[in-house]
């Protein structure tokens, strides 16, 4: 049996994804789906949520949303989720060529499609959308980076319409009058991640895949192990559970053929990992009707802010970047901000009701990429470091691990954090749970 | 039997000193405690919560503000707080005449503090403090204010400190390096109002008052009653209920020998009356230990805003003033509103954790005093359109009932704003519980 130590949208996927290819597995978490995947957006969005010098994660991110339709339409299969299809907010219009501008006005005129889409959207129950992502610009920098940035695109192959002003407020008439122009990347997506959890958790449960409510407190060595010679000790062969405090019927340990550890950003208290959290502030806005039709991003005061629309008509304004440790409160300064930010892109947010605000805690890693394959240390893989990329990553990071995705897994291999010791400075292979498992014990 | 329609901080005291003077009542109220009293901030502070064309409502603050400490004490003790005493937050050092200027710059040396006190204050388990109100000014404008409401202060006698920018942040030190002067009001208190909500209705268990949880849907009138000539219609001889939903052993109305309307913003559902809802958006923050050692307002942006420290450590900051008729949704804007607003008066809040954001109504009235004595038709006595002030005037409006304070009677007197037809056009009079059961049917 392997283990899935965490039971947020990443580990919650690879558990689906597993039980799926028909490998037992079971999930352990304290409070599956409560953590980063509770707080995120959901935005799938691999070319505006990139700095375009992180070439590697942008091809990560296009990789992965490529997957996310059939990861979307398997989930809701298996979760059991009726085949909910989500009209487009506005009829879609032709593909307009390269720099299609729209000639409509009017709020529901054609737009700018990507051709991949023509018709009512399937949303698979998890509000899944597919209308495209606009960022838009204020002042003369930000404009020079959205040239440079759809120049970048254009040279992979990626779609990328570069918007005047006045375009940008044709597709989005609740954009602030200063937006000076705009790049729309058509093909980016979204999906609610709440909704995905709790398709996954579904999804296992009609799979007889066991979740255990638990904290684990440490990761099990083979007793008297022989280590790997790498210095990181020996093999993994499960957890150790925390004592529950009602006393209750769960065992103490869990032991396994292999663990995968997608604790995100609290991977690094159970393994010796280069994983920090980075803590992020999101708001729920509530709105008697859509304000926005996709999702729109900007930088503002200096710093990137975003608006995802839900089917519900809620508005998600995200988010904050600090690194203040475990520190998961809501604060007046990160609520501030949000809201500050938000006007500037859409005035007409400060009418909304303020529904939720969280904070959610993004595993970091040195490089923002995320770390998935053999961990260096014999029953150990890891799954983790997604930052702030776990939604968009899910689909991506279950292939990996199911070597459907040789060139991605050399880009995430841990083996890039790792004193290179021989063996284990290999880049990361299929996930066959049971890696290193001649050295166990 | 005496029916007190309305179970917020004004119903359930007037219902509280009536027991207590030996009179039957009963309250009648959906969710007492949960309205305009829930979200009110405490500010017992007469002086800077008024304009200073507004001599009447400073007036009626003050004497209101005059009866709150054994108010505050008599209600302890009837509801059976433990004697709580409050250790102030900084060592009371000697009143230093007319205009003392505090010497010590540390933040624990000695403060300018009321002759009145000296030593720890009473809290009476209500969070009750006494510490002053400073107002403090950014601009010219706001200094020049603040030195024609201390010559208005001083003609009136009431005690007010004015103050440089320096020895405000001597006083404050969280205080922006912006504020350049401000106005020590040391004789303003402050009170958690749901503390107060919670112990009046302790007392009223103990003192045996019937609170009946149930929504009045109208006045019950004397059926072919002759009226009283005003046009106000036939004499009230209690309410009819909302049957309710879920069945229950609800009468479908309550008679009564007299009815007092305290139903707050809700007032002018059930009599016609110039009361309109005044939204307040207001928020708790949460700090480790206390930002400040009392409450603290300004001007900011051409709006009011107030922080007020509660003893647990809370900061409550207020409050917007909106005419949005019955909404009470948190809105982005007024969020954004007040955070803007509390960073330029403290920016040390951002580091402060979101506790709660909660909107309120205030009953309004359109010369922003309370309507408080006999309504003008038999049978009704009002006790309402206290906007602002609920909290800080509540013990002054049970006196008024009580015929204890025929000045401030004579003010709030609800015939102000009625047609005037001969018998109702008199002052209010004391609330005697049949006012006008002469003309009853």
């Amino acid at each position: 049996m392997e283990l899935v130590v965490g039971g947020g949208i990443v580990g919650l996927s690879i558990a689906w994804r597993l039980s799926r290819a028909g490998r037992p597995v079971t999930v352990v978490d304290p409070a599956p789906a409560s953590g980063a995947s509770h707080a995120a957006a959901g935005m799938l969005a691999p070319v505006s949520e990139v700095a375009y010098t992180e070439e590697p994660l942008l091809r990560l991110g296009v990789a992965s949303l490529r997957r996310w339709p059939s990861f979307a339409a398997e989930l809701a299969e298996d979760a059991g989720l009726p085949p909910g299809v989500l009209a487009p907010s506005r009829p879609p219009g032709p593909f307009g060529g390269a720099r299609p501008v729209p000639s409509s006005p009017s709020r529901s005129g054609p737009v700018p499609s990507s051709p991949a889409r023509s018709g009512p959207v399937p949303s698979y129950g998890l509000d899944f959308r597919a209308d495209g992502t606009l960022d838009v610009a204020f002042g003369a920098d930000d404009l020079a980076a959205l040239d440079e940035l759809a120049g970048f695109m254009d040279k992979l192959g990626l779609p990328v319409e570069r918007l005047t002003g006045r375009e940008c407020r044709r597709l989005e008439p609740m954009l602030a009058p200063s937006v000076r122009g705009g790049l729309l990347a058509p093909g980016d997506a979204w999906v609610d991640p709440r909704r995905v959890t709790a398709a996954l958790l579904a999804a296992l449960e009609r799979l007889g895949v066991p979740v255990v409510r638990a904290r684990v407190s440490e990761l099990l060595r083979a007793p008297g192990g022989p280590g790997d010679g790498s210095g990181r000790g020996p093999a993994v062969v499960g957890v150790r559970l925390d004592s529950p405090a009602g006393g209750g019927d769960l065992p103490s340990e869990i032991r396994a053929d292999g663990v995968i550890l997608a604790a995100g950003a609290w991977s690094g208290e159970l393994y010796d990992l280069p994983i920090r959290p980075v803590k992020g502030q999101i708001m729920r806005l509530r709105s008697p009707e859509p304000l926005l039709g996709r999702c729109v991003r900007g930088m503002v005061h200096g710093a990137p802010v975003y608006l995802v629309p839900r089917g519900d008509g809620e508005l998600v304004v995200g988010a904050t970047q600090e690194e203040m440790g475990f520190d998961t409160r809501v604060t007046a300064g990160g609520v501030y901000e949000l809201l500050r930010d938000a006007r500037e892109l859409v005035p007409g947010v400060t009418e909304l009701e303020v529904a939720e605000v969280v904070a959610g805690l993004r595993p970091g890693t040195p490089d923002n990429l995320p770390l998935i394959g053999p961990a260096g240390v014999p029953g150990l893989t890891l799954a983790t470091g997604h930052h702030r990329g776990g939604v968009l990553l899910a689909p991506l990071t279950t292939a990996i691990l199911l070597g459907e995705e040789p060139e991605s897994a050399a880009l995430c291999s841990p083996a890039r954090h790792q004193p290179a010791p021989g063996a284990h400075d290999r880049p990361s292979g299929p996930y066959d749970g049971n890696s290193g498992s001649e050295e166990m014990g």
